[in-house]
């Protein structure tokens, strides 16, 4: 893989490395030896933390943070994981991530891993943003509208 | 609360701790500084750890590591957690989990998270059995009916 | 060992256990999963977060938290581990910390690990008071005195 | 910082990123979300992962892996970390390691961590060379050499 590591990865960085529509989106990476367990290969918590550096460029990259001149808190309502292959010390990878559904106060995201163009685990989470009291907080049409455009996202 | 930590808490511990049925097997543990996040809460990632650490109390309390003298190889085929309510620094809290499904090859195993006897995280994983060639294992009769028995697990 | 697990273990609880003076203050606790490494032992980072959990506790046993009703900031400065022996998954240990020196604005602790009454690990921290502006902040008299009194702190 | 991230950085790459002599080897790595603790720095146990991080790509830069065609086992031990100013979650830093100091089945490395151009940590480890039974193994000749060339080692 000759994509440049810990910077975003556009469509067609994705698609020279082998990886399909609709991704574009995405990040290259490489594991860690602390990210190995005892059974030799990526820890499942680990994923978690990877989509959640995944995400933290993306929102940078979409330019969430500043809405209305006030930062908004951006928590996980739900996650869900489907482990398909292992990865292990040696291994490059490359995150993907996408939103794929809108509601009012909260939007789903869906993730992927891959090595060598295959993917390796597959992820998605329920993502709802807050005011700083905890309360709900309606995404802004401007985020909501790029939603739509550049990740094909839909309202439910 | 006063169940101890980190050894095996069984249906009378639970009721005392206020988690209800069908929960009997669980363990109580504190949040540690390093498993708060910037967001001064658990972090996301954080529970799969302790679920981790619970199956692994439960798995040694159900005795299923001696199958017919050879280890069998446990792995997640797949993950889910809800986010109900966010844990902090000064949290002590029980971990309960019970095996709810049984397939051929994998079962299923609902967890959950309880604070003050309120549930703040639910999760679910599919885990299948493996020989040590990574080919799929039947689950022994005698751990299929230890999980119908004990946990009323139902088969699919 | 039949010592409570992450409770303060004070004096006789650290005798009963086989822990030499002049420990006075400990934390028993079980190696989880995920600190094993790929080499099938307790990886070397996670000392370090074993003992900020006993600095944690061992900080809130001795009241140092509400100076002047001002919490104040405690940061490391220096640090220094000896791996003695390696810890393994199935292992339970106790941690024990105490003051050692003191100077104006900085103080010394020495923490060890001990497997079945053999110290298997030894560390100290330089750790010094800050106000919340980042600059240094004088050790409080009756903090230096409870140093000296209970763990025979030394003055520089 | 220009410096490609996670892959090895030579005299040449760090004298362009401010980094003085005699450092010559290091890599470029992101502070990523997980790192940062409560206190909103990165957390002081962080740093050793990043050294061993580190490490393994010195090691196979050097080509210490293949001794007789048997893996040498390589351990801590002994650490120490001199934390000099904190890294925050938008910082970019390079590590920077060192073999110093020889002995017959030791070594010394030295480490540090770069953020735009200051050093804000420095460390060191001893490292042991073992074999398979955790016996001692002399540091083969050509290895010994190595260091001495290219890092300007000392025997003791």
């Amino acid at each position: 893989m000759t994509a440049p590591y810990l910077t975003p990865l556009h469509a067609a960085d994705l698609r020279a490395a082998g990886i399909p529509e609709p991704w574009s989106f995405g990040m290259a990476d490489k594991v860690r030896f602390g990210e190995i367990d005892a059974l030799q290969h990526v820890n499942n918590a680990v994923y978690l933390k990877w989509f959640e550096n995944l995400r933290i460029l993306y929102f940078a990259d979409r330019d969430i943070w500043s809405v209305d001149g006030k930062r908004p808190k951006v928590v996980l309502r739900s996650i869900g994981l489907d482990y398909i292959r292992e990865i292990r010390l040696t291994d490059t990878y490359i995150l993907t991530g996408r939103t794929t559904k809108l509601g009012n106060t909260s939007f789903t995201m869906e993730y992927a891993v891959w090595v060598d163009g295959r993917m390796t685990t597959s992820s998605y989470a329920v993502i709802v943003m807050l005011n700083d009291d905890n309360t709900k907080r309606a995404i802004p049409d401007h985020i909501r509208q790029m939603f739509i455009d550049r990740d094909g996202a839909s309202q439910s």
